[in-house]
């Protein structure tokens, strides 16, 4: 019997995310997955903002944008009332003033391999792949012993044969990115049919909608299994559709068509089985949907377009499922992303709130596995992210309605008119402006916790705690550089102390900050292991707002200017919100976004995930200290 | 005997930038490097605009742009009269609205990185490492025949320990990037000792200033030992110095002293390693130079400013010479990079002459080899390195004589008055702000030749033929997504004809267009073999400049819209130089840039390197259809 502080099933987006603080924190994890090699193609693939931002914060945004298509439009097609079909409208994205990213679409298979590749920057954890789970038990008595090990899984390494799921007919072969050439071929840890009993302090589930551990867990999954039957088919499409290189979508008269472009030359469809008007077809029997059957819809409702394909990279036909789990961990014993909720592919939620539970609850386990927090800092996991799933599913009901409305009408023989065409395209695109800052996750409505302080909100009238912390281009200090805030507060398991510094040219504000850095120093080193430096716990970052060019790194005190004797003074601590003369997206208007005064400034606290957990005035260290007191363990000298 | 079509002897990044042409033509090259592994630390890192904007058409600028440091402008740093330094000047790079890039810098060992996966990307061609020549002789009767061998090499392969270069004393450890760690262990092709007798068609020598390739080939190299020896080193700086994270210089009572700023926390800093008034000192020997001497220099410049380090990556003394072969080549065997040209490191232009020279000859040599154009396009890769060579020695020269001047006036005992000094100062940097473009690589002065046509220049003003096309952002018409030029004119190997067709709402634009794309696709004929597409020697896109909107793909012929049986319609050929509402840099106006009327329009050939080969007016097929001619053979039907 081996040990193992925890362990992850499962390593698509939402293990791998685990994973990541695991190989961050330096946790000795292990990570299983039932299948042979990584997945290369087809499921998810639409990123939100959010997530983007993340990934800048866990450094390879830049690979997403090189590799995958960028969204900022949607095109609406409807009949011409000629035979024909014509463009009716466009929606603009609207968030590019308040974040880096929009929308960006990219097989699953590459995030996984940038996954993969951050883990493996920083450590040696490894995917077991072609390992599944036979038996699960968990002793309660321990659950409340940190040192203990409550849970006993029993896993078996599968043979080839086992872990390689069945081909999908009619896909084309696949030719890998080269750096994704090493793992086509299937590798063991331990030899075929090994059985090995491990314990763990704490075990994560992560996978998927079938979720092994789920049922081992005895956690229903709730909510409706909707008939509707749909395809979905990564193609490379041969069209003379106008928008073909546009997310886009057709109501025409046989039914509703979706199209979300994507990197290289492949598209997304989306297109249900069965015309609108046989809706609940009870006698239609998901495994006999063929890729032609795909094709043929979609013809039909392109019509008069053109449209075939000879390349099928991946396709599946499904049924929504819109369940959540009532809870979401039994003692020590947790689920993660699909396991927890399913919803309709088509909102383009699925990876990123997978890939964001699972950063959710993994920093938070980084912190107490690693002894510096309390376990009931993983309760708010809970509680962050199970109300936002349920808001997920409301989400994608009110959409899914769009449809349905339209789809009852046609059953019922109602004839639809042109205004009433209108009005629904109009409800349509104002349902997508007020959604976009939740869709692409720039709202989360985390509540107050012990890691969310919701108090005053005068000194940054644009923040608000629980809320992610709003991207800006903001100058180094030291060099100039401008850097977007999302890549400069890493993704490293490090809390965060923002000294908005405001206009530090000024006396007061000078004195200011010369009597906060004593005072935040003895904070940091209330909870800093006496061995490690002063900000691997909590790191204090200055941004000001007075221009680069018109003070000096010197002018600023130890806390944000520390020294290491090997590697000299520490440029990354001090930032300064001032336009750059060669970089035009650099406005120097950060403390206008976040609603700050630009004399006076503020003080703010981000979690690792850059969420606020705290914000005051710059001069409130007594605040500042009573959250992280209620967050750390004090050390012991 | 083994055979190859051509071999390249050294794989830094000019041998590894004519190995990626061979790549991309799909040439079966060999290439062999002397040192064990790859270059990891030290050597050149100043990568200019324009060959950031080559990287960016060979598909990994956004690697450099991830990792390197960008520079922007420039600190002067001189006494200030009370025995201290002063700030007195900033010299900003101007060239931001003609390009994507400036100046960046990153370690020569993650450049050959970049070029190593892109290689790979393409072909199975790879790296022999430890191996050298020993003997090679070249059989002039046979130089004319282009299937014959003329070149015999004898290559041998080394053992690890003579393949691994001496240590340098006094760097510290080296932790390899995740992706430079395989490249660690020494692998060889073949045992160590083997002799093997190889021919070739070419030669490519590539082997540095001291190559061995060109004293096989007895080509002197000529020019003057400048006996001044400095020292140059990549340290983690410890220091107060404030602009240490600025490329800077000072010019203190000690000496001069260049520091250029690197990614990370590194430091390359460039010291005299004697005081101005030893400047001719013939008993210094070079050998007996310590790292400890460089750090001693450094700090009596950098006082009153404390310097030290604890971490050294690479540390070299040497001694400027500015050498220049007579002639690049002797029959098929070629020289290239720093084998044909020396000169200060300190002007930054050392890896960009190298990789540019490389890149020039390498599309030529592929074009040769695939027997498409005929051996006298090879002439042209004299006539366009070797007098730019020249330049950047005439370039060096004038730096140089800065310092050298003010050395000068010290060892003469002369007093330099405050006004001198300013006089001098103002002097650098005009000449940096005159230099700019030659620097950035921006003006490169290739002659006329068949691969340049000098003719009139009315359509398009502000072009220039020989020179780089100046890149611009603009927009694709299928999907409107902004795209640097330099991205998307890919380094592919393809000739491209550039439509700039004007207002195409226009219906005298459509006209003409009609009527070229049809003369057009008759000129590919004679170029293309037949069984491959019609695209693949030359490739025809537009430009036109109405707005995305007001145009629909299918309004274009179909020399710009292929359609594939596999794949559909070609999306990647039409663009539109209009304004993007969610990037503010991308501002439609392109056709300004470059000088062309945005109704009527031009026609414009460029280069596989993006040079412009060829311009004229939109309709001037007959033009374009000689400077083809000129080059390519045809094709029998």
């Amino acid at each position: 019997m081996t040990g193992s502080i925890d362990l992850i099933i499962g390593a698509g987006p939402s293990g791998l995310a685990v994973a990541y603080w695991m190989a961050q924190y330096g946790i000795n994890a292990r990570i299983i997955d039932k299948r042979g090699t990584k997945l290369f193609r087809g499921h998810a693939d639409g990123l939100r903002s959010r997530t983007l931002e993340l990934f800048d914060s866990m450094g390879f945004a830049h690979r997403v944008m090189e590799e995958g298509y960028h969204a900022a439009a949607f095109m609406f097609w409807r009949p011409d009332g000629k035979g024909g079909l014509q463009r009716t409208g466009q929606q603009q994205s609207s968030i590019h003033a308040s974040s880096p990213y929009r929308m960006a679409l990219l097989t699953q298979g590459r995030i996984e391999r940038f996954l993969l590749d951050a883990i493996r920057g920083t450590s040696s954890l490894d995917v077991e792949r072609g390992v599944i789970g036979e038996s699960l038990s968990y002793d309660e008595s321990l659950e409340n012993d940190p040192q203990a090990y409550p849970i006993t899984v029993q896993l078996r390494t599968l043979s080839e044969a086992e872990a390689t799921p069945a081909p999908i007919p009619g896909t084309c072969p696949y030719h890998p990115a080269p750096d994704d050439r090493d793992d086509l071929i299937q590798k063991r840890k331990h030899e075929v049919g090994t059985v090995e009993t491990i314990r763990a302090k704490y075990l994560i589930g992560c996978d998927g909608a079938h979720s092994w551990t789920r049922k081992q867990l005895n956690i229903p999954f709730e909510g409706s299994h909707l008939d509707h039957i749909w395809g979905v088919m990564d193609v490379v499409p041969i069209t003379d559709f106008p928008d073909i290189r546009w997310p886009s979508s057709i109501d025409g008269p046989h039914g509703h068509l979706l199209m979300i472009t994507r990197e290289g030359n492949i598209v997304r469809l989306y297109v249900p089985l069965q015309e609108d008007d046989e809706v609940v077809a009870d006698s239609f029997d998901r495994s006999t949907v063929t890729l032609d059957m795909l094709r043929e819809r979609v013809k039909k409702i392109m019509a008069p377009y053109d449209f075939d394909f000879k390349i099928c990279h991946w396709w599946a036909a499904y049924q929504v499922g819109r369940r959540l789990t009532p809870t979401v961990n039994k003692g020590r014993m947790y689920l993660v992303g699909d396991a927890v909720h399913t919803h309709s592919p088509k909102i383009g939620l699925g990876m990123n709130m997978s890939i964001q539970d699972g950063l959710n609850l993994g920093w938070k386990l980084g912190l107490v596995l690693k002894g510096m927090a309390s376990p009931s800092i993983l309760d708010t996991y809970a509680s962050e992210r199970h109300q936002l799933a349920q808001k997920v599913l409301d989400f994608d009901q009110r959409w899914g309605s769009f449809f349905l409305k339209k789809a009852k009408q046609k059953q019922q023989g109602l004839v639809v008119s042109q205004k009433e065409q209108d009005e629904m395209q109009a409800a349509m695109q104002e349902a997508f402006v007020e959604n976009e800052l939740f869709a692409e996750g720039h709202v989360a409505f985390y509540k107050a916790s012990p890691l969310v302080h919701k108090g005053s909100t005068a000194m940054a009238t644009h923040l608000v705690a629980g809320e992610r912390f709003p991207a800006a281009l903001i100058r180094n200090q030291a060099d100039g550089q401008p850097w977007w805030t999302t890549r400069l507060l890493k993704s490293d398991g490090r809390f965060r102390i923002l000294l908005l510094a405001g206009d530090v040219r000024r006396q007061d504000q000078q004195s200011c900050l010369s009597a906060i850095s004593d005072r935040l120093t003895e904070l940091l080193k209330r909870f800093t292991p006496p061995e490690q430096k002063l900000d691997s716990v909590i790191e204090v970052k200055a941004i000001h707002s007075a221009p680069v060019d018109e003070v000096e790194l010197s002018d600023f005190p130890p806390i944000v200017r520390q020294f290491d004797e090997n590697e000299g003074w520490d440029y990354s601590k001090v930032w300064s919100d001032s336009e750059c003369f060669w970089d035009q997206q650099c406005k120097g208007n950060a403390y206008e976004l976040w609603g700050v005064d630009r004399s006076k400034g503020a003080m703010v606290v981000l979690r690792p995930d850059q969420h606020v957990g705290w914000m005051g005035e710059l001069e409130d260290v007594a605040g500042v200290t009573e959250y992280f007191e209620g967050i750390f363990h004090e050390v012991k000298p």
